[in-house]
């Protein structure tokens, strides 16, 4: 996607560690208005796959989640980070490796919110090692639901979760994929 | 809002220690239709308060916040409950109560997203105790910002938090205020 390609090089920032900063509009701050243009983006890669929900992860997914929802007029789940009091027992959980905090989590989701009869759609802001991803989706098939596929805004490509994952037969839309970040400098695929 | 009290009733689960379990469309899954509904309530209340910008609180907060962001037309910024990797130095921060988990958190936002010039508008889906509130409010009144109100989904108006920053001088439109939960009946103001 053009206009985010060029909003990445225009607004990124490149921090040491592979680190992308992009939070002056997608995952701090985040412009609803180019949102609404990724999710047009997203709905037209996945618009004859009868998405019944999306799911996502919090925080920075949330937000593009839910604009894409409204497109595809479909509710949204979030996987939570930890269990708290106002999730009860029954509930999907896998093990995702953090890139940005490091370390390991378990992300839940209430079991009453993804059933077979679902056809989901992950929507998530950054694919990097593919570790969220691919525990979003563990959490689709112990559901028994359909996993449609994956909406990315910004793919690093260079550090290939996403080719692992595209191995295992997951489609995955990025809207950007990055190359390489070397000295500064963003290439895109 | 009628429609919001009415969903609390049909779809709300009332849990020992006052928790109200929504979880099933506002703050797990998220039914992005009815938070339309929500949005176009807080456009009716803040529509002539030229607002600039909406700030939230991940992770729940984000959903409602991007929704109503979109009739607002203007950016949402979430507040972080924990520094990571992608923020750089110079933040406002203040110290929360988490009255789901327990214990207390720093929430942070990145100075370069509130400025002077701002015109804040704090969304969230709760408000109890009212230190998450507290604390959002604080950031903007570090950042010199204007604070022209706070958009509330559910207040559970017996714990008081909404009163006591109401006499503070916050403006503060709940759009359903429960009066009380006792015996697993929600009455509302």
């Amino acid at each position: 996607m053009r206009l985010l390609e060029e909003r990445i090089v225009r607004d990124g920032k490149v921090r040491d560690g592979n680190v992308l900063k992009v939070d002056c509009f997608l995952n701090h701050q985040m412009d609803i208005q180019f949102f609404g243009e990724m999710a047009k983006e997203f709905y037209s890669l996945f618009q004859d796959d009868n998405i019944s929900k999306i799911l996502t992860i919090e925080a920075s997914g949330i937000g593009i989640a839910c604009i894409t929802a409204q497109v595809f007029n479909c509710p949204v789940i979030f996987a939570k980070k930890s269990k708290t009091k106002n999730i009860a027992g029954d509930v999907y959980t896998a093990k995702v490796e953090s890139f940005t905090h490091g370390g390991t989590y378990d992300i839940i989701v209430s079991k009453e919110f993804l059933k077979p009869s679902d056809r989901v759609l992950i929507i998530d802001d950054f694919l990097a090692n593919g570790s969220a991803l691919s525990g979003l989706s563990s959490l689709v098939k112990d559901a028994g639901a359909t996993l449609v596929g994956a909406g990315i805004a910004i793919e690093k490509a260079f550090q290939h979760g996403g080719d692992v994952l595209r191995e295992q037969g997951l489609r995955i839309e990025s809207l950007a994929r990055i190359k390489s970040m070397e000295n500064g400098k963003i290439e895109f695929c």
